[in-house]
């Protein structure tokens, strides 16, 4: 009963625990308090939202699952800094979004099979991926996880009390 | 070339970087900025760098590698919130016991075979572990890994200009 399927079931439900904790976290926010930041002269939570939406994104791609759905995203959350740029996003439309990608990447991930998890992702070249076979897909499930992870706990900070 | 070896290496991979990138951190910090509060109201870096140590130090006795080094840790870092209790650890101190829990948590992991890696871990019971089968040390690698990159993305507000 052992195999590389059990590895990669825990890494997905331990992925879809933290997807889900943060929908679940943001979706929950009203336009005012996505508006709050994290920390005094931090980034805001509507920041942090789409910028997580927006590397989830980029996955779909990197792990050679198409072309992503949101590009338009990376101006907004991830090339510039939060209150530099003008958002083009209601709330509303990035609860949409963020599950429309989200779902994305889930089919994706179900559709692989535990050699394909070991592949190159789409932005490592050939030659870098001889010397450095751990950069594959399963690295990337495992690195987009903690990155949800990171900025989770940032979120929080601007709603609980500890 | 394809194995569960290779899974649970990547693993291995993602949190070592994490504890790594915390321990590095942490321990530029002066005694001054370890008192610094991640946000207005909530825990100081030391509360968070000590309950990082005590969660991992929860690992040796969970993962069944053998009685946990530090007990005395939880008082201070995990039954209790931070600023209700007297702290009875230097940095120095801290630093020094960050490096040995995890050298003895990164030594057991070293000594799993893969089957080990999908054992039960000692805080499920039997039948629960019947029924919830992913309860298991793989598991608790993952979330550990989690746990740290959420507060150490909390870490960093306190530290940084983004």
């Amino acid at each position: 009963m052992i195999s590389e399927a059990s590895f990669i079931d825990l890494a997905l439900r331990s992925w879809k625990a933290n997807v889900d904790r943060a929908g679940t976290f943001f979706s929950a926010l009203s336009q005012e308090e996505l508006q709050r930041e994290v920390a005094p002269g931090k980034n805001r939570l509507i920041y942090l939202w789409g910028h997580l939406a927006a590397i989830n994104d980029r996955m779909v791609a990197i792990l050679g699952f198409g072309e992503r759905l949101h590009p338009e995203l990376d101006a907004m959350f991830v090339l510039n800094s939060d209150k530099t740029v003008h958002l083009t996003v209601s709330a509303k439309e990035l609860k949409h979004i963020w599950d429309e990608i989200n779902e994305a990447v889930w089919m994706g991930f179900c559709k692989l099979s535990p050699s394909e998890w070991l592949e190159k992702h789409t932005a490592v070249s050939n030659d870098d991926f001889i010397r450095e076979p751990h950069r594959n897909r399963f690295a990337v499930l495992l690195g987009r996880t903690a990155h949800l992870a990171y900025h989770f706990g940032q979120a929080v900070l601007a709603k609980q009390e500890s």
